[in-house]
């Protein structure tokens, strides 16, 4: 169909008003959070009130073979929403209020475009905890949370979004409206396809509502900060803290160069000849926090560090955590450019990681900065570059990718493949790939969800 | 293929002393644990030492049609091994080492055959902790947890086996091995293959080894029993326990029926009047299991409890939960047969659940017993009977399952479709079903592995 003549029918079909195709409208929907830039234009930007609007797009695009680009906030950052071949770009935008708390069964039933900051807030104020926190929570979307499988520092006591989805109201590629998952806690009938869409990055299905778990709020938190003079001193303080049976809500670590970076930036007097920080946070029972926190400072002790601050006032934790929150900020600052790989390595795997990243930057001469979750072994690679330095840094980000799977890890933690990095996902998943095929071509036959994100077909 | 002419080849390919096709092997494997008995025979039964033999048989079945039938220890209470026609029953009994317990990681690299059981001894040996424990822990396997995602009383607190499942190595049905997940803590690298391989009852792809999760063993535990008039007190308490903050590790529920069957069984003192009684356990760190226990007893209270018991003894806490480990002991004695439904509902609807299904066993006329796992909301619903009132059972079955879905719960919380309850699957399910059979079709398109089972293609 020209394109043209399918605008105008989306309109008839939807109603003008949520239909928008003037350039501005789809410039500002061509782009998302990814470094590098719009890849496409779309022809059209849809905005669906509910399932029942999404499911028409779905079946109109299907029949006419017109690409549909899920989109959240946009703020991923491998280009998950980006509309590579012009087509239709479905916002949940419209699709955002919290339609039900449930207190007696711990759960709140929301519609996909709430942000996750103010559906934490809501539940928050029924003493109820949703605890994924990616660092874009206070813009992200739930429903870009889902299809991206988020998570954040305190995935490693919490677990990540997958874990707090238990059921979906999904719109698949031919439009068929269905729930997936189940408002019990267990559930094994038939196939777990609620796990499958979660994570798939809007090629599967698009979310339109999710059902899901909460707990109650922790009563107490403690944190403090560590500072080593060895990297893999730090990293036996995380397995010790394991050993020690405490399981940190929070386990952040910086390297040398994220150190002297902050130190730079923000002056807070870190020691910059060290070559690990680590933030540690633990929470739960009043009676139990500080038990758990003397804990992880013993463990840090013995594993040899030098400098060691608990905070005892809120003032003093947010102290603490500036030092992490200052990363971000304070590298932007080295280089003109930064590209940033949230590899992800089992957990004892983090000081070989660490050095053969440090020989990596080496070999190709350039800079690099590591931090991140280390609880979870999940480890920010950035690389600080001119742009002309682009080539070498695309081959020693190749050479990161392998190195991870080396060491048995994965080459995204949080972030996703989206188009950026479709074609490191086989050094992965080797012959899994031709069954995730499989699985998108038995689901999505006309390849209108999301083309040529994660693979190619 | 003619039949003898297979199992020969299958001679040649494996080796004989892995091939075993007399009577006595045919019969033996024709079972599980499956309250209805057989209902069909294998041709013959291999027995793999590794992922090699797997991938040579699957091969083999696929390029001559052969039904492949993946079996553990045959505990299923659905027929998920169930070798409906004929074809080769693939039994992990070979498969039974443990290859690696990782401390630094907290995991565990094992093969699919070996049972849970010993993998919990093994991994406690070092303070550590495998939680899932569904009731049949001393025989059932790891691989045959997984294949059903397998659930138990603790798994309010520590989640299903799902939880626990890092990375599988696996072989579809064409023979190709590959691993899904990952050995990382997360991996949002493609699709979650792995998640839909759990609980996927053997249809999608057999289990070679897995990679499990642990965590650090509990440092204490402590058990309360509470007895209430009502049945709403009881559903009550447990949902005040969550707003209490306090997530036991175990929140069991004997309804009237089998409190009365327990005493007249094991003469422990119970009081018959009682509607509802809870065993409740939580653990934790020393320092807080008191005041927990002493919060569960409180809202037990609160809510109405008449009688409550708070074990100080490890005697006394297996006097305790003595009451719940005789109630399926007990209630066989009631009658000659007994189906089992572990339906699961929303927490907070099991008071409505319990009393409607009272209504349908009046209905019907039909002795019925509730018991199972509260804080999840998985009620095992026994119907005891004659031979003779089969068919009313098979009416009152179908209308529990209409008032689980009408309560938004789901049919199955543990022991998963199998064939005995492939029937009732898309009154849960609905359009969804279409999309599962396409995905069994996009792995398994000459239907081999475990055919006729969760659906007929
Ligand atoms: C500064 C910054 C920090 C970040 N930190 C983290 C972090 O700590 N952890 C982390 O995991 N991520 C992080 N991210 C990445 C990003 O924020 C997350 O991936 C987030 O989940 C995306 O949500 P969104 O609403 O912006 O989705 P979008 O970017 O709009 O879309 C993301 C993907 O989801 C799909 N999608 C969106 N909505 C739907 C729907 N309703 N149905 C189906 N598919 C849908 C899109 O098609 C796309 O593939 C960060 C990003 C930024 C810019
Ligand atoms: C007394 C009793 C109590 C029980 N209590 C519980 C309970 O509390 N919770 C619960 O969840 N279940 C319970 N069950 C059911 C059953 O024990 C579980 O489903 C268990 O997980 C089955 O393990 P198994 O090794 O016996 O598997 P099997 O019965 O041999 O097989 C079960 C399914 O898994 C598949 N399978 C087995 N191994 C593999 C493999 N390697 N790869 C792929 N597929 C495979 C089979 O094809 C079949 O579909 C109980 C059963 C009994 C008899």
């Amino acid at each position: 169909m020209k394109k043209s003549n399918y605008i105008e029918k989306l309109k008839k079909i939807l109603g003008t008003e949520k239909v928008k195709d003037s350039t501005s409208w789809r410039l500002s929907y061509a782009y998302d959070g990814t470094p590098t830039g719009y890849k496409g234009v779309p022809d059209v930007v849809v905005f669906p009130e509910d399932e029942e609007d999404v499911a028409k797009v779905l079946a109109f695009a299907n029949e006419n073979r017109i690409p549909v680009y899920p989109r959240g906030a946009g703020s991923g950052l491998t280009g998950g929403s980006a509309p590579l071949e012009g087509g239709i770009v479905v916002s949940t935008e419209k699709m955002n209020r919290i339609i039900e708390i449930d207190e007696d069964n711990l759960a709140v039933l929301t519609e996909p475009g709430v942000v996750t900051y103010e559906l934490q807030k809501e539940v928050e104020k029924r003493g109820l905890f949703y605890p994924p926190d990616p660092s874009s929570y206070k813009y992200s979307t739930i429903g870009g949370n889902i299809a991206e499988n988020a998570g954040g520092p305190r995935c490693v006591k919490y677990g990540v979004t997958k874990d707090y989805v238990m059921q979906l109201e999904v719109v698949f590629a031919d439009g068929t409206i269905s729930k997936v998952g189940s408002k019990a806690v267990k559930s094994v009938a038939g196939y777990n396809l609620k796990d499958l869409i979660v994570g798939s990055e809007g090629t599967l299905a698009f979310i339109t509502k999710a059902y899901l778990k909460l707990i109650p709020s922790p009563e107490a938190v403690r944190t403090a900060m560590a500072v080593f003079p060895k990297v893999e001193q730090a990293a036996q303080a995380v397995a010790d803290m394991f050993k020690n049976k405490v399981i940190p809500t929070a386990c952040e670590f910086l390297d040398k160069n994220s150190i002297v970076a902050v130190e730079n930036y923000a002056k807070i007097g870190l020691p910059t000849y060290a070559e690990g920080l680590l933030v540690i946070e633990v929470d739960g029972y009043e009676a139990v926090v500080d038990e758990l926190i003397n804990r992880v400072i013993k463990v840090c002790k013995e594993a040899g560090a030098e400098e060691i601050k608990r905070a005892s006032t809120p003032e003093e934790r947010e102290a603490i955590w500036l030092a992490r929150r200052a990363v971000s900020p304070a590298i932007v600052q080295l280089k003109p450019k930064k590209i940033n790989e949230d590899v992800v390595v089992p957990r004892n795997k983090i000081p070989e990681m660490i050095k053969n990243v440090y020989k990596i930057a080496d070999k190709y001469n350039l800079m690099v900065v590591n931090f991140g979750h280390a609880g979870d072994g999940n480890i920010h690679v950035n690389f600080m570059y001119e742009p002309e330095e682009e080539e070498r840094v695309e081959m020693a980000v190749r050479e990161v990718f392998e190195l991870t799977l080396s060491l048995e890890g994965s080459i995204s933690g949080e972030h996703g493949i989206g188009w950026m990095k479709k074609e490191f996902l086989p050094l992965e998943v080797g012959e899994a790939l031709e069954k995730m095929k499989a699985i998108k071509k038995a689901l999505d036959p006309n390849n209108i969800l999301n083309p040529g994100k994660i693979f190619d077909l």
